[in-house]
C-alpha cells in the first residue's frame, strides 16, 4: 500500500441499520469510526447482540492510533465493550458520549482500556497520518458530531447521524458553516452520509414543532400525564421539563435508564430543571393527578420496561388512572410494532388516552430527509461519495440523490459490509477485495459460538419441540432391559396424546429388533427418521428426535 | 331468554383484526356470522393459525340456521374447516367467496357439510327468526356483502369489511343507497361497523387512482414489470391486466394461490382479458423484456413465495433482469415488515427497482378511512353502535366516531371477545356475562393441544436450547453403571464449550453422591437446578435441563 493511499473498510452499519463500524487506514495509521451493535431481528433465539467481527482490527491494532464516536447512541458505541476485550486504544468522543461509554466498561472492568479523551466542537486531533476535525450535528442524542477528516489521499467528510434543524432549540444545530469552511478549505475527496431517511421527502420535523405539539397536548389536559422517549434523547427530556415547569407539573421518572441518563445529563448541564421539578415515585401520592407528569422506559414495548409492566397491570408502583394520556414521543422501529400495539391496547382497556407519531406529531426523526441530505451534498461537493446507515436499498436510493447533486455517476459507490475501499494518492479510487465480515452473535458470555447450527437446532426445537426415546440395553444378551421410554417437551400436550407416545414406542420396539446387536448408530439414525416420519404423517408435526441408546 | 330478544356473541374478530366470528341468536334460531382465522403473530413456534372457539356454537348447533359469510377473506372464512368437522350447515356467501370455500373444503374432505348457496346483491334470505339482506360492498376481494338483518329486536346492520368507493371501476362500488332505504324502511337499532382504519383520516385512495399511478409507472417502463398482490384481489389483478394489454405485455403468473385464483375469478367472470394476454412461464423466452409482466405471490416477504424465491436467486425458472421494476401492490402488514424488506433490499441488490406503498401510491385499502365511516353511520342512524373489525384501540376510537356522528355516548359500546349483547324485544340492550372464548391454536393436525405449557416449553428450547443428562445407576449397589453422559442441542457449539460440558459432569458425580440411593425425583430435581445455576453463572445461559436416570 502506498503511503498516501488511504483504505477505508466498512465492518457494520452498510446494508443495515446497526453496527456501525469503519475502518480507517494507512499503511502505518488506522482509526475506527465508531463500533456500534445492533440488536437481532428476531429476540426468540436467545440471541442477546449481534457485533461486527472484529479479527481486522485486532490483527493491525498495533497501527490504530485512536477510536471516534459521532455519538453515544448503542449502534455507535454498543459493540466497544467486546472490542476493548482485546486491545486497548484511545477514545474520542463528546462528554456524553464518554459518559455512556464509561458506564459500560465500568460494568466489564474494561475501563483501563479506554483512554478517554473529551472533545468539544471544532477541536482538531492528530491521530497518526489523519487529522480530524469535530463538527457539532444536531441528532436525536446530545453531544452527536460529523467528522472532516484531513488525510494523506485528502480530506474526507464523514456526516455521523445527523438531521438539519434550522431552528434548533437550545442552539444544537448542525454546523453547516463549519462543514463549508472545511470543504473551502480544500476540495472534498470523499463524503460519507447517512441514509437512514433518504426515502423521506421533505425536511424532517423540527424539535421546535415537536415541543410545540407537546405544549398543545399538554396545555388542556387535566389528568396525569405519561411521557416514553427514547432514553438517551436528552433534548426531547429537556422539553418535556420546560413544559412541565409551564404547566406546574412535578416529573417522576421510571426505569433504569431514563433514571441513570437524567442523572447524567443533568451532571453534565446537558439537562437543565429545577430542583423542586423532579420528584421520585415515593413523592408522589402528594401531588394530584394535574400536578404530575411521569417519564417511563419501555418506548419499543419491552416487555420488562415501565410502561410495558404499567400496561400489562404488572407494575409494582404504578397503575393507569382513569383520565391519563400517555404520550408515546418516539418511532416505533419495525421490528417492535406487535410489542408496542399490544401495549397501546391495553392502556386503552385500563382508560387511558395514547398519543403516538401516526395520529399526532409528538416525534421528529433524528436523521436528515432527502432535502436535509441534500443540502449536504450541496454543502460538501464531493468529487466521491460513499453513502452510509443504511439498508441497501436506502444505500441505492442515496448514491442516487448524490449523481442529482453533482456527483460523477462512476464516483457514487455503494459498498457492503466488509468491501474496502481506497483513496489514491494520486487521486482516484480503487475497490479491494471483500475483507470476511460476519456478524457475531452474542449469547450471555458466549461470543460467536451460536452460530448456524446452534440457531437452526433452536429454530427446530422452537418451532416444533422435541422427542427424547431413551433405552437401555444388554450388551451380551443383546436384549432392552430399560425402555425403550419417550419424554417429549414442546411437542404436544402428553395427556392428550398419550396413545401417540405409545404408539411411537411400538416402532421403537419393531425398529430394535430389525438391527443386529451393536449398530448402535445405524439403530439411533432409524429410530430418528421412522418416528420423524411417523409424527409428521399423524400429526403434521416434526420434532427434534434425540435416541439415546445405553449399553450397559 | 324472551322470544323477541337478539343476542350477539363475538367469538373473534374484537380486540384483534382476524378471526371474525359472530353468533347472532334468539331463544330458537342461530345464524353464524363469518367464520375466520388469524394468522399466529410469530411464525416461530409452530403454530399454523389461530381460530376461534367453537363450544358455544356446537353447543346450541340444532338451531343453527345457516352460516352467512360476508366475503371470501381468510379472516371470514378460514375457520370454517375446523368448525364444519363438527356439524353442517347451510353456507350463504357470493358466487366467488364460497368458490373459494370449496376448494378449502375439498382438501379436507369436508364439502358435504356445507349445503352451499350462492346469493347475489339485494338477496333477501330468510333463516329462522332472521331474514337476511346481502348488500354489496367495495372491499379488497370481489363478492362482498354487507347484511341488513330483520331480527325480533329489530333492525341491524353488519357492514363486513367495506370502504366507499364513490367512483368505482367495473361498477363495484357499496351500495350506500342500499343500505339507506334499508333504513328508511324501518329505525336501525343496532350497527356493527368496520374499525379497521379508524385511525386513518379523511378518504381511503380509489382503485381508480391506484389503476392511474399503475398506468403512468407502467407507461414509461422500458423492462420487465413484476408485480405482487395479494393473491385474492382480483379488482387489482384486473387493473394489471387491463393495463398489460393496453401497453402490449403478455401476462405470465408464478404462485400457486395467484394461479388458482386467476383462473376460479376468470371462469366465474370476475377477471376479463383476452385469451392470448395471459401466458405461461415456459412462453416467456419467445418475449422481450418489455413485452411481460408476472404476476408473483410474495407480497407479505413470505419465505416460500415467488418473489422472496427470486429476489434471494432460489427460484427454478425466474431471476432479476437487469432494469426490471418490482411493483409490491400491497400494504405491508406490521408483523411482515422486516421479511418484506429483505426482499426489497435484496432485489436492490439484484440490481431491480422496487416501488411499494411508502414510496408511490400503487396500493390502497379495502377498508373505510374516517370519513367514509362518518359517511355509514350517517345513512344508518343506529340506535346502538358496536364497532367491530379492530384493535382495542381501534373499537374505542370507532366507538367515539359514533357518538361524533349522534349515537348516544351510553349506547355505543366497546366489546371483546366473548361479550354478548342482546336487543331486547321491548327496546333497549343488555350486556351479559362473557362466555368462555379462548383463542385456539392449531398446529399440524392437533387442534388446541398447544396451550400455554406446550408454547412455552417451545419458547423455552427456542431461546436457550437444552441439554439432556444421562444416568444409569444399578439398582442393587446403588452405584452408576452408564454416564453421567450429556448431550446438548441449540445450547452451545459444544467443540468450543466441551470444558463446560465436562464441568456439569463433574457437578452431576457430586450431586449423586449426595444424594441417597433410590430417591431419584429429588436427584432429578437437584441436577436440573444445579446445571441451571451453574450454566446461567458460567456462560449467563439458562437452557431447560432435563436429567434422564435409569436404574437397571
Amino acid at each position: 500500500m502506498d503511503a498516501k493511499n488511504v483504505t477505508l473498510t466498512p465492518l457494520g452499519g452498510m446494508g443495515q441499520i446497526g453496527m456501525n463500524c469503519m475502518v480507517m487506514e494507512t499503511d502505518d495509521s488506522m482509526v475506527l469510526i465508531d463500533c456500534g451493535l445492533m440488536f437481532p431481528e428476531d429476540t426468540l433465539f436467545g440471541i442477546d447482540v449481534v457485533i461486527p467481527q472484529f479479527d481486522y482490527i485486532i490483527e493491525h491494532k498495533d497501527k490504530l492510533k485512536g477510536i471516534i464516536l459521532t455519538h453515544g447512541h448503542e449502534d455507535h458505541i454498543g459493540a466497544l465493550p467486546w472490542l476493548l476485550q482485546h486491545l486497548s486504544a484511545p477514545v474520542f468522543g463528546s462528554e456524553f458520549t464518554l459518559a455512556l461509554l464509561e458506564s459500560k466498561l465500568l460494568e466489564r472492568d474494561l475501563l483501563d482500556n479506554a483512554e478517554m479523551h473529551v472533545v468539544e466542537g471544532h477541536d482538531r486531533i492528530a491521530l497518526g497520518d489523519f487529522t480530524v476535525t469535530f463538527f457539532p450535528v444536531c441528532h436525536s442524542i446530545v453531544g452527536g458530531f460529523g467528522l472532516g477528516i484531513e488525510s494523506p489521499a485528502g480530506r474526507i467528510v464523514h456526516t455521523g447521524d445527523f438531521k438539519i434543524d434550522r431552528y434548533p432549540l437550545n442552539g444544537v444545530a448542525t454546523d453547516l458553516d463549519g462543514f463549508r469552511h472545511f470543504a473551502e478549505e480544500g476540495d472534498i475527496s470523499l463524503l460519507l452520509s447517512d441514509s437512514t431517511n433518504v426515502e423521506r421527502d421533505g425536511f424532517a420535523l423540527t424539535e421546535r414543532e415537536i415541543k410545540n405539539s407537546l405544549h398543545d397536548i399538554m396545555e388542556d389536559h387535566e389528568g396525569r400525564i405519561l411521557v416514553t422517549l427514547f432514553s438517551s434523547h436528552i433534548q426531547r427530556m429537556q422539553e418535556v421539563f420546560e413544559l412541565a415547569e409551564k404547566f406546574g407539573r412535578k416529573v417522576a421518572a421510571n426505569g433504569r435508564s431514563l433514571v441513570r441518563n437524567i442523572e447524567l445529563a443533568r451532571r453534565l448541564g446537558y439537562l437543565r430543571f429545577k430542583e423542586s421539578t423532579y420528584i421520585s415515585l415515593d413523592d408522589l401520592p402528594a401531588y394530584e393527578d394535574s400536578e404530575v407528569l411521569l417519564l417511563v422506559t419501555g418506548s419499543q414495548g419491552e416487555p420488562l420496561a415501565s410502561l410495558s409492566r404499567i400496561a400489562s397491570g404488572e407494575h409494582r408502583q404504578l397503575s393507569i388512572h382513569e383520565g391519563d394520556l400517555v404520550l408515546m414521543s418516539s418511532s416505533f422501529i419495525p421490528g417492535n410494532i406487535l410489542a408496542i400495539t399490544k401495549v397501546i391496547n391495553n392502556l386503552y382497556r385500563l382508560g387511558a388516552e395514547v398519543l403516538y407519531e401516526r395520529v399526532q406529531a409528538i416525534h421528529a426523526s433524528g436523521h436528515a430527509h432527502v432535502e436535509e441530505l441534500k443540502i449536504m451534498l450541496e454543502t460538501i461537493q464531493p468529487k466521491f461519495f460513499v453513502p452510509v446507515h443504511g439498508e441497501y436499498r436506502h444505500l441505492v436510493k442515496h448514491s442516487r440523490l448524490a449523481v442529482e447533486c453533482g456527483v460523477a455517476p462512476e464516483r457514487s459507490f455503494v459498498l457492503e459490509n466488509g468491501d474496502p475501499i481506497t483513496l489514491l494518492g494520486e487521486g482516484g479510487v480503487r475497490l479491494e477485495e471483500a475483507v470476511q465480515v460476519n456478524q457475531i452473535l452474542v449469547d450471555g458470555k458466549g461470543v460467536g459460538d451460536v452460530g448456524q447450527t446452534v440457531l437452526k437446532e433452536r429454530q427446530l426445537l422452537g418451532g416444533e419441540g422435541m422427542v427424547i426415546v431413551t433405552l437401555v440395553v444388554d450388551d451380551e444378551t443383546g436384549e432392552i432391559i430399560v425402555g425403550p421410554d419417550i419424554s417429549s417437551k414442546g411437542f404436544v400436550f402428553e395427556q392428550q396424546f398419550s396413545h401417540l407416545l405409545e404408539d411411537a414406542k411400538c416402532i421403537v420396539l419393531d425398529i430394535f429388533e430389525n438391527i443386529p446387536p451393536g449398530e448402535t448408530d445405524r439403530l439411533k439414525e432409524r429410530i430418528r427418521s421412522s418416528l420423524r416420519r411417523f409424527f409428521r404423517r399423524v400429526i403434521e408435526r416434526d420434532p427434534v428426535v434425540v435416541p439415546l441408546v445405553m449399553s450397559v
